[in-house]
């Protein structure tokens, strides 16, 4: 996987604490920040997107970084590099859809450029204040896994629309719209931050479940197990498309059990045991996805 | 110019007070962010540009904006997409150079995919701790208006390259290393922002000169007079490259003459007075700048 590949020689380059989680904890400023791209054809296709949804996208994809650390999301930038023919109504409706998809984070810069595709980067600010910032090196033995909503959903669009004639921008398929315009969750990732006093570790799941679980059980060197049956999910969907399949944004996160009379808005999957770092689906190790739906190296 | 109208339709979208200058200032979070991008064959051509430069000049471009806000830059993060042929060996080159440009900032996050052109964009972070902030529309009558220093050499420097056959990352040539590896003018910002106690405006000439004195004048609502004789430059660079050649990442600030007794290293090239917004060189009103250089939406 030639992306981990690049990450580990950018590691070693740089020799910064800084690099390993979705967004930075950037302590001294009470904030967190992280960046997060779209590109045309590797991520997204003109045909089954509306500049509309392509704008609420990309706020929400980088909303949902910020919750996956606990901060609360603040304020965003966007950096759109457009094609000539581009024209003012893309504009005009990409920033509606980014508005609406920002609600109370305010969209406070960026910059526009030209390219040959488009290609969209956003880094969103979060603030740290009252909040506990989660990393995914703080998963501990005893600790219980929990989700905030079904997985397999966005993936499950992707299919559709890539095989089917949908109309562009279609949403009134409950698939489709998962995966056209994902929902951040922000009240998931509030009430944990909010009311935790120990470590703990979250994600979002845009690269798939399993990939989160891994990352965590690696990060942290703790075996995970899951029981699958417990995953919320669409009966309609296989459960490898619901393990692997990306783009849900819901979030995951391993918890000490005391945290769950607080909250509500969860489901458990699982827990974590000391070990060798792995992930048991059902007593089952599988093998680290090397090639999942979103590895957009691969084509 | 596409780009201006593009901004108009954005501000009017979003209806919000922070876009306008090239860094927002989060007051609340005491810090300001600002997003730049480099775009394959657009901003830069492999040909002329080693990946250690590259990482270099991404770094340099995005330092020069929380320069030209006041604030102390501090944190940066930067997305990369990249072909599907890219080698271990451009990460480390780009990400020694970035290092290498970023000296007391912390590189602390960013993302990678996949894309067909070389595509970089960056987000910085600054501290406005004991920092005035800066912004375009501060500019007032009786204003001094100062430079970091020369003018025309980074243009003149592309055009080297463009014209001859010049070695891929030569930087032996002051022009061309004016191009290839551009200063940002942290000294310049902090002795303004950490004395002065009025509002003032700043801004760096990575537009060119021209561009920025007209992009004060029209936020602040006033005349600036420019005297070309003082503005430095090289004298093997002529004049309509030292205005309008972009890239130099140089600062040009309005500022309260009583301040001036408390800096140094700066050049006084004109000032401000009161009056429909406009630029006088040497008393001549020059049209605003449309097909500049750096104009990327122009081929």
């Amino acid at each position: 996987m030639k992306e981990q590949e690049f990450i580990k020689i950018i590691k070693s380059t740089l020799n910064s604490p800084y690099i390993g989680d979705d967004c930075a904890y950037l302590e001294d400023l009470g904030m967190v920040i992280s960046q997060d791209s779209l590109v045309e054809d590797i991520h997204f296709k003109k045909e089954f997107i509306t500049p509309y949804q392509l704008g609420y996208k990309t706020v929400m994809v980088n909303i949902s970084d910020i919750c996956a650390s606990g901060a609360e999301p603040k304020y965003i930038t966007i950096s759109l590099s457009l094609p000539k023919d581009t024209d003012n109504e893309f504009i005009e409706q990409f920033y509606k859809g980014a508005k609406y998809a920002s609600k109370n984070v305010e969209i406070v810069g960026g910059d526009i450029t030209g390219s040959d595709k488009i290609y969209i980067s956003a880094a969103a600010i979060g603030s740290t204040k009252n909040r506990k910032v989660s990393s995914r090196k703080n998963a501990k033995a005893g600790y219980k896994v929990i989700v905030s909503g079904e997985h397999g959903n966005s993936a499950t669009g992707l299919n559709l629309l890539l095989k089917d004639n949908h109309t562009k921008g279609e949403i009134n398929n409950k698939f489709i719209k998962a995966h056209l315009m994902p929902e951040a969750q922000i009240e998931f990732s509030r009430r944990i931050a909010e009311n935790i006093k120990e470590d703990y570790a979250m994600m979002d799941t845009s690269d798939g479940l399993a990939d989160a679980l891994f990352q965590i059980a690696n990060a942290s060197n703790v075996i995970i197990n899951v029981d699958t049956t417990k995953i919320p999910h669409d009966l309609e969907v296989d459960m490898h498309t619901v393990l692997y399949g990306g783009e849900d944004y819901q979030l995951v996160a391993a918890v000490p059990e005391n945290l769950l009379q607080k909250i509500f808005g969860y489901t458990i999957i699982g827990d974590v045991e000391q070990g060798s770092p792995s992930v048991r689906f059902d007593g089952i190790i599988l093998k680290e996805p090397e090639n999942s739906l979103f590895n957009h190296f691969k084509e």
